[in-house]
């Protein structure tokens, strides 16, 4: 495999096969998420799996509640404040987090999608999901078997991205 | 290549040898950066390569301005103000666009070290290097082939990072 390719190719998955996710395959998801980069090594990332009734709670507060309910399972990711020295630097070290994570989804053949609009009922969420104070939603990965043949998509020129 | 050993065993190198980063391998880092995920495909990442007296110019900004002065080359990172639509994603995006950068350097046999504390000086440095005001600067990574073996490093039990 070259990563490259790996980190070309991979496309956000919106719609799932009715296929369980197993619960090694999780952990290996999770491994990844937990060998990312973080300021000081302060690893602020936190974890929810949710699948089934849990899960589908979720889909109320999205304009994106199809792929939540396609999806087998999601990952909520949190930022745990008692861990944090710099909330900059802790954002960036959980978007290298799921990097990782979607990385690996792709690799082994699955297919995530990094729900990001959902953060809009945030508070909502923590109190359903019954989150301490301490922990603070930032991205929920829906994944599973994707349904679909691979999606195009764009990006910009390099040459308008490098400041000289 | 396995992409969980990938991400495992990547490693912060702050001592490069005196060889030089070739051009054809810095467009693929930035390659790798620019296919990385970002909400509403919004691109926020820009991107400064720095080398000789340019780099070094940024050795007077931080503690480890030893680092910046063995590594071959710094890749700046910054955000473009013009295309954010959420500063908290926009900071996610940048750290999946950096993570992607780190992944491709190891996987190509060089090493990396992804530069935090040199963010107090910011203002300064924006002002060195004459950047634009729509631009912030997010990261610095150093770069270049790895003089030293590689390090450990430890991250917590995952039994930690789970919420129930």
């Amino acid at each position: 495999m070259d990563v490259l390719q790996l980190i070309k190719k991979r496309r956000s998955v919106r719609k799932f096969k009715k296929k369980t996710v197993s619960k090694e395959v999780i952990d290996n998801i999770l491994e990844a998420a937990r060998w990312a980069p973080s300021g000081l090594n302060n690893q602020p990332w936190r974890f929810m799996v949710l699948e089934k009734e849990r899960k589908d709670l979720l889909a109320d507060y999205t304009h994106y509640s199809r792929i939540i309910k396609s999806a087998d399972k999601l990952i909520a990711v949190f930022i745990d404040k008692k861990s944090s020295y710099n909330h900059e630097k802790d954002l960036m070290a959980i978007g290298a987090c799921i990097q990782n994570m979607l990385l690996f989804i792709h690799a082994a053949g699955l297919g995530a999608c990094w729900l990001g609009e959902i953060l809009n009922k945030r508070k909502q969420i923590q109190k359903v999901l019954r989150i301490p104070e301490n922990l603070e939603l930032e991205a929920v990965l829906a994944l599973g078997w994707p349904e679909a043949g691979i999606k195009k998509s764009k990006r910009k020129d390099l040459k308008k991205l490098i400041i000289k």
